[in-house]
């Protein structure tokens, strides 16, 4: 359970507080807005604020006065430009502010997208929640045998449930001898700083995270990613539906030329102008590795 | 004139569209919003959009789940000490949005300010308006004596006539060239792109400029600051007003622990621990250069 | 003429001064330390320091104690694996400091880049030289017809000889007016920071950039792209020699997977696989817009 | 034993080969190259890589085209002037790549500074090494009774040992586990991504640090102060070592103005002042809350 009553009756009394304003509004994201979408067993996204729309975006390509052309299809038609020919800017113009709840290996992979403003829950400061992440069975994956940084099967029987053991056992253990530490039960109680090194990666933090649009695309294209960890997706995932209803044409204009689309190299496309040309190549002829082979084929599969 | 009739309509209709938002809202910035607070001769600040407000300051420092404590003084304290301690990151979480016009002189200091998202109007796609920078009279100042890169007294009869001559005859040839470069009238027509580089620096550009409330008060610091040239001090000061409005409670907290403070080296550190021990400290005996000792006791004199 | 004979002694002795390091090194960039290759009619692009070399991209990628592999192949194969994933860290692990010369309205795009290092000569504190980039005659181009940023065909006969005239004209008469405001016989001399902004943006100014190698890449994709601008394109095209001769490796990957690949979106990855199957795919049955068709055809021709 | 005879070798083999370079040298940190310097129990900072050296900053400052001037003495002088007007972007002509291993929990606090490059060992790709950060004795501090984020008094006697003994005995029992649910001993084994999460955060990791010294000396002055987590702080000044045979003059007015100065608010600025005068001023007279007030005592006192 991700939120505990008075948290759940804080996020109620902000939903029940409407203001007039004049800035540029989407009813959709309205909808969004402090609710907790819950990700994994204890995290998850809650949209605090955000700024700009679709319009926002064609608005400041323009540098225009007002809020643009009348024209929705023509909005939609700048909005693709500028995504297919990489303009990025306009897209910098939108900002998104959100609260997340995530296990710790989670956040080490999220903080290297640098370009974004981030307060965390100080550990320093305050003393951590017993909250950890374990794993659902379906996905207690074995180490991939052809990917170094994947994963392959489903772990079964005996050997599912020993790991679940440990994970738990050492989680519980760690967050007692956690309080251990800290309590001042008759003894000085160990600084906060300290003590959290004895919790594992698997412990719950949060923090607040806000981004622009280019840079949150950026974060999506790797995350909501095919290749991205798991546990990570699933925050993108629950992001790309945010995104969907805050900025319709941008998201769309994303799919499309971003998250369905592919790219090839110089080699790549001179393979394919001669397959079109209803040549015959291989991975030998076409100068490309395996691996790169293996990809291009795969790309025009789909 | 910086706004045109129709330029003028279309900012009477975006602030006649009043929406209901559950977001952090500021009476103060929605009295802003749209408007254009004029600046120079042709130039102008307005406000386009901005997320957060004081309060979303101490709830992204204290990650909390609604609006954080109900006492302001709480967050006015708070907010004090995240200032005096250099913890930066909570400032972040506000952005602001702005539709600048500026001369390109202006636009060239601006622009190093790196952290930051811009859209300008581009002069390689369309045809900039005949507006140029021409200082009044009492800006018209001397190079400084003492400074080089100040001003010093302002000019005097027919010398600053002469220069106000130079530089209005100048802009208005440059832009009849620009014109008669760009026409197609019984001719080509030179590109957009080549045509513009016959134009001065005083010439008019605009840009949206979205930035967030810790950058933007680093570029506060450094352009609403007496070192600063004049023609960028004018828009810092401008949007000093607006930020006031704001978050007054972070606004009030930077003028006292940046625009009213003062720094000291070890050096002065030192000199002044002595001047309050009664002793008489020169420059000779400080350690501190000339440049150092005048900064130093002006500092003290205030 | 980009260079006084004393700037070229100075350039000389540098380049005289050789020592010991035990940093990697690349007899290739040596060879280019401190000398300036030309561009346009005064501009420059020099080399005066950098930071790693091929190896030192794997040595990060591996977080490794010593060289990495001595197997020049397996570098290469890891570094263009991390250039087609767009794994782009390691690619920061190198660095490049440059001097530029070059017109303002140049230094203008550049600047646009954000991700680097800068420091530009000031005209607030100097004096700017009277060297302004007048173009050469197969330079001076129409407007384009179907693209509202570039070129057309070349101007002919008298609109060619007025273009330059005019350009040549105002150019010399801004720097006589700049001259005349500055001088101090017999009278006061206009601060420097208000005497520039006469200066039209073909004056040309210089700089220290020092940028990663990654974000240098994403520099000369845009800017050696056809669709720059020519007067920024001939910068980019000076450094991809530099940068070819720095880290041959990485820069054959972009070259590539950047510079030589295309990409397609969604809709254009459904039309490649029907053509590839045989079938005939036209604009309208392809679902995209007439632009984005057009450049979808040009991709497969090449 | 931060290093295996392994890394040794590599280290030795690295500093055997010395090569030619036309580049700025600087004999104290070619000693410095590759050797690791040992901070807490198992963790080192290596210098990989370096750009520049005090005479970078002025050439950049002075857009010089050779080495800047002779005198070492107007160098010092502008460097101070630089430093003492944050005058950043010279500082960031110079660059240094660190090779680090270090807890995660220090690696966390470290990562919250963007403006660098970062490599890092992959435990999604690798297994980590059995290496833990057990404090010692003499770190082993209670919580602070006046500071909620510091520490107070050492722990003594029995809850010294039960704290040593948790965490040594959850760390060795985490990695144990960890290596259990790796094993494909008769099993298919977990995915590392996984199992990861399992490991503390008293864990060590390891990774490539690339910054330029304006950005690495806003990181010493934040993490080699006395408010640091000591964990960190060994970092910093272990750095600060280094830095300070790099560039001996930018290290001295760092020293001078940012380490060994002070700053005072408005209010702060008036207390001063009139203490000067020879008045007597209190919190209660000064306008400071009595932390501000505490800081501000703190500061005269030095």
């Amino acid at each position: 359970m991700p939120l505990t009553p008075d948290q759940q009756a804080e996020i109620d009394a902000a939903r029940g507080e409407s203001q007039q304003t004049l800035r540029a509004t989407v009813p959709g994201m309205e909808a969004h807005l402090y609710k907790a979408h819950e990700v994994l067993d204890h995290g998850f996204v809650r949209v605090i604020d955000y700024m700009g729309d679709d319009s926002a975006i064609t608005q400041a390509a323009r540098v225009s006065y007002g809020k643009g052309t009348k024209a929705v299809q023509n909005d939609e038609g700048l909005i693709r430009y500028l995504m297919r020919h990489w303009h990025s800017t306009p897209f910098e113009m939108c900002e998104i502010k959100l609260h997340v709840k995530l296990p710790v290996f989670v956040a080490r992979q999220w903080i290297r997208h640098r370009t974004a403003n981030v307060n965390e829950y100080s550990a320093r400061y305050s003393i951590l929640d017993r909250e950890f992440y374990i794993p659902q069975a379906e996905h207690l994956a074995a180490q991939s045998t052809v990917n170094n940084q994947g994963r392959g099967a489903v772990l079964q029987g005996e050997e599912a449930a020993r790991v679940l053991d440990m994970l738990r056992g050492d989680s519980m253990r760690a967050y007692d001898h956690y309080e251990a530490m800290l309590s001042q039960d008759g003894q000085d109680g160990l600084a906060r700083e300290l003590a959290r090194m004895n919790l594992p990666a698997n412990v719950y933090t949060q923090w607040y995270w806000k981004v622009d649009l280019h840079n949150l695309f950026h974060f999506l294209r790797l995350r909501a990613d095919s290749h991205a960890q798991y546990e990570i997706r699933v925050y993108a995932d629950a992001i790309c539906e945010v995104v969907k209803d805050w900025v319709p044409a941008a998201y769309a204009a994303f799919e499309d030329y971003r998250m369905g689309g592919a790219q090839f190299s110089a080699r790549g496309m001179d393979a394919l102008r001669k397959m079109l040309a209803g040549e015959t190549v291989t991975q030998e002829s076409s100068g490309m590795s395996k691996g790169e082979w293996r990809e291009f084929e795969a790309s025009l599969k789909g």
